[in-house]
């Protein structure tokens, strides 16, 4: 079936994306649904990350990093677990463990063990030599959040160090890091994080619906969200296209009015 | 296998209801998944809506207008679609392309384009010629909600232009319309609407538990739920049927104590 | 394929499981979505509640009992079915049915119909002839909830009429019993519980990850946890194995730092 065409839509950007990607986070979900999830809304999903831990006890985990091969969408190992196996002193095997199931993309992050900015930068280094490096900055620990040039240290010595993207903290909650504890965005980190980097090179953290559609006002149609719900993908797609009342008229203002 | 007949329950309606209707919201599930709801739990959907713009972007649209064809469960374009294409000069365009896609139902509303009431019971008339017209009534808006009368002077007039049914405006979040922004009933609105309608022609948008409850307490058991998620359609039918703590002894007082 | 090995873990029980078990909340999923899981996760699922009444209404009762016996999953009446059927003088026929559907473990509450403790006691013997009892204990109105001592009193009772196990009442939302209505552990309330029986044979309803991460950070990565959602089967385990931020360290403390 083809798509309708009827009405006039933001520009959108198309696989393999440079801008626009959406990053959605797997707790679990079984491989059925997986294949169910991507054979509909698969060329909307750029790239699928292995939330913390999961994938050290998934038994699907072949069969899914198979499918997701086949679909062009990028499998990225969650950076809790790399971060325990560093604890651990265990980097290297873990690093090789997923390059030998076939990850082609790895997060890191320092957001649960104690790690410096520098041993960060380090592991960021050694990761990028196999694989497409996510490095995921800002705090998990409510009590323990970065001001704004920490942010901006954060990012810059990232980046430098060989992350290809940055992912900008805010958890499954959507209650840290971008955000306050309401779930409100920051907008002077969102500024930090900005002027850092480039909105093209940060993926923004963005659980909730009302986080997405404030970045996709903000940005537009084509900003990366990270941390999309499996279930919200073809919904993230909506709003990104100006077909949800809280983003109307994105990308295409003086159409509606 | 037979159902259980042990308990003593309310009355409850069936197919094809003229009361005690459930309506779901979609937000992009897979036919897969479809499938699999509507074969367990396809007895108690009655109205199925596309939400906002899903329908466009949509795959696998025929594919599941065609499982809910099957089921006897009416297919809802959703409202925000066609206010879209309304303010883009389009709503013809937007009509045909529905009624050619198999939708037996759409929804007409004026929740996030500027459109007078006026206008919009235009747009039941045209839509009603050959569509089952699901009229819905409130504003998405928080910081534009309606009074009292404005409530029931939409609701009249929606059903004088044509509407079949009048859906209360909640949004996914049930936090709009028909409650405060903490989720809790507005009671005054309720009244406005059944004074000006009757609850038979009405579908209250109840996303949450606890607001499923409080109309099934305060309708009974065979009152028209709206938005409820797919996944609790089971669940909805347990709260009408008083076999959840929230809804015990409904609609059978006496039989409990 | 055979599991990773490179990470030092805490000790974690298996199947057929003493201590350690995860019980988990079934609203109304479909059996192929149930199959899929429990193909994927099953490993990690000891106990499966049929919610409140929707085993009643379920018509795939048969076929998910059947799988669950076949992956070693214990399948549970609902509590507040037998509740139900007991204030309707109908406990004998509700247990005789559960018993002809091949469940083998039952929930004896009384959570919403007025029943002594004593009334309570009679039910949990006439069940424990050919059911595994698990008796929840506490109140799920938020305007009647028990007092320490009675906590005590109802977890030393039920255990001696034979209850196998203790279940902590706190609701699918996780706001009453065990916690306060913003969702925090009320301390005093698990301080008594563990002194009446011993936690081994009692589960904690935890249906949050907040809640499920406290659970294993005071009793360990085998406490017993009920009411979890089925999405979140993998996602506790790794909680239980320290694989995610919450309960980073958890069981083998030293290892970390």
């Amino acid at each position: 079936m083809s798509d309708p065409t009827f009405l006039s839509l933001p520009y959108r950007t198309g696989k393999p994306r440079l801008s626009g990607l959406t990053h959605v986070l797997d707790k679990g979900i079984t491989p059925a649904a997986a294949a169910s999830l991507v054979a509909g809304a698969g060329d909307h999903i750029d790239v699928w990350k292995f939330g913390w831990g999961t994938a050290y006890i998934d038994r699907s985990l072949k069969e899914k990093l198979r499918l997701l091969a086949d679909h062009d969408i990028g499998a990225c190992l969650g950076g809790t677990l790399l971060e325990i196996a560093w604890a651990q002193g265990k980097a290297d095997e873990c690093l090789d463990w997923a390059h030998r199931q076939g990850f082609p993309h790895v997060e890191v992050s320092r957001g649960v063990v104690p790690m410096s900015p520098t041993e960060k930068r380090e592991l960021i280094r050694r990761a990028a030599e196999h694989f497409i490096v996510l490095a995921e900055a800002g705090a998990k620990d409510e009590a323990h959040q970065l001001h704004e040039d920490e942010w901006a240290a954060e990012v810059a010595g990232d980046l430098a160090a060989g992350a290809k993207w940055i992912v900008a903290e805010a958890r499954e909650s959507g209650t840290v890091g971008l955000y306050d504890s309401a779930g409100d965005v920051r907008e002077d980190i969102v500024d930090a994080i900005v002027d850092a980097g480039s909105p093209d090179r940060v993926f923004f953290e963005a659980p909730r619906k009302d986080q997405q559609a404030w970045f996709i006002r903000r940005f537009g149609a084509n900003v990366n969200l990270a941390n999309v719900a499996l279930d919200d993908a073809l919904s993230v797609e909506t709003l990104r296209l100006g077909l949800r009342a809280d983003t109307i008229g994105v990308g295409c203002r003086g159409v509606l009015a």
